[in-house]
């Protein structure tokens, strides 16, 4: 007979289980009360803070409310080094890893949970909010209607691509939104500005009046935070308006309802004339 | 001088204002530290449970970890009524309306706090975990390669639309994901199994072979619950498979990039042939 003795399992219980857990938004309440109970019961716990920026995310309050030392991971030990110490941990008991907003969003953690899969680790996912249904929910605009989702580059990256998926959208009578590049680890944030100006760059050379300064968008700030900041308008309206604080973002809409022009006008400061871009 | 005396304000601190906080995934520990604690300090809290199915959610857990009534809103008090209840109490004290998931994807929200700032009642969201994000994690597949969302609806609505939705996004090589219909208050949910009937009936008119037993496709069920199922395999292989109880929905991929496949062999039981379909 078999007799479970707690002892031979060291600290913990020590299944061999890595639970990915979205942080959610903006600081350590953004978290689910689901996920806060997986980090307190975990053994090892690690945190991922770059592929997103939590603004006011203060580590220290985090530990506190779950009572455990957080390891934070830095894009090295992921993406070069595989994970693999949050892979040792997870074969000697239940390891937790935090990432910001809804934890499958960055393509680095498929691999890992891949990996962690094929070396027989159970896996399993407490979800989070995540800043693409924020923006959107922010922004009033029905989540049906919008197209495929872009990441705008900083400028040395720069390519026609996001303007051809706004076109590729605008046809197709969709939505765009369109994420801001960002290297949280060294503090640059892409700005609703900057990537309206690459944008039109563009335009300048393909000439299909996809962005031009009379086309409609919406920038967003602080998605998530207690100070979001929204402003729809024309893209003359937009390209020197002042959004503040990181991070933005920016949806080029396409054929509106007149409910989300109605929307528009009352959460995000849109002019009146919004109300004849309805169909 | 003037003195503030919280007397003249009744029992709460008499803010004008209406929050709409996500309640997250599956049960009442899916809503966040800081959406727990906004119902915590409300003078009055609302829900409604209709537009979403959370399988294990539980009224009376929620009240006892908030500390609070709540009142729970039906459909016909939402859109019928237009929410004038909650309207009535945003004008007297801190009102928080819980909705599942996060909270805009319901266009009826929308309408709800367009009237309240329409009102003078100011209006803040506290964001969830979303059902949309939850799939496309479970799934491995990339976020930036979804298309337009789609409903599947029940029979009796059914129209070719989803059918041609899917159909647009593969042209342009994206992801659909499509939600399939349910009536939470009536036990009423669309299985995969009918979904993808329905769709190859679609089919059979129009021989376009967007929807045919070998094309591949991801039936999951209960995302966001502690036992989420999810198939991937050729439609033949989908249309007959017990998924379990609701709610259901269903992938059709666009192209693939062999980490999708990967994902889908590792994290959805895909056979081995879709490393073939990886370009």
């Amino acid at each position: 007979m078999q007799v479970f003795n707690p002892q031979y399992l060291g600290g913990g219980h020590n299944l061999k289980e890595l639970v990915f857990v979205g942080l959610g938004l903006n600081d350590e309440k953004g978290v689910s009360i689901g996920g806060l109970e997986e980090a307190k019961s975990a053994d090892y716990v690690f945190m991922e803070l770059y592929t997103s920026l939590m603004p006011d995310f203060n580590l220290q309050r985090f530990e506190d409310s779950c009572g455990k030392q957080v390891k934070v991971v830095s894009r090295h030990e992921l993406e070069e080094e595989n994970g693999t110490a949050i892979l040792r941990a997870a074969k000697k008991g239940k390891t937790v890893f935090l990432i910001p907003g809804d934890p499958f969003i960055a393509t680095t953690h498929i691999t890992l949970r891949i990996d962690a899969e094929k070396n027989g680790v159970k896996t399993r996912i407490v979800h989070g909010a995540s800043i693409i249904s924020a923006i959107i929910s922010l922004s009033g605009l029905h989540n049906y209607k919008f197209g495929k989702t872009v990441t705008i580059p900083f400028p040395e990256n720069f390519s026609a691509t996001p303007y051809e998926v706004i076109t590729q959208n605008k046809r197709s009578g969709l939505h765009t939104l369109c994420l801001l590049d960002l290297k949280a680890s060294e503090k640059q944030f892409l700005s609703v500005n900057q990537a309206v100006a690459l944008l039109i760059e563009v335009e300048q050379k393909k000439r299909e009046a996809v962005v031009t300064l009379d086309t409609p968008a919406v920038g967003v700030a602080r998605a998530g935070s207690k100070s979001p900041m929204l402003k729809a308008d024309f893209v003359k309206g937009i390209i020197d308006f002042d959004f503040g604080e990181p991070p933005h973002s920016l949806i080029f809409p396409g054929n509106m309802h007149f409910m989300e022009t109605e929307a528009l006008i009352a959460f995000a400061g849109a002019p009146a004339e919004f109300r004849r871009l309805a169909r």
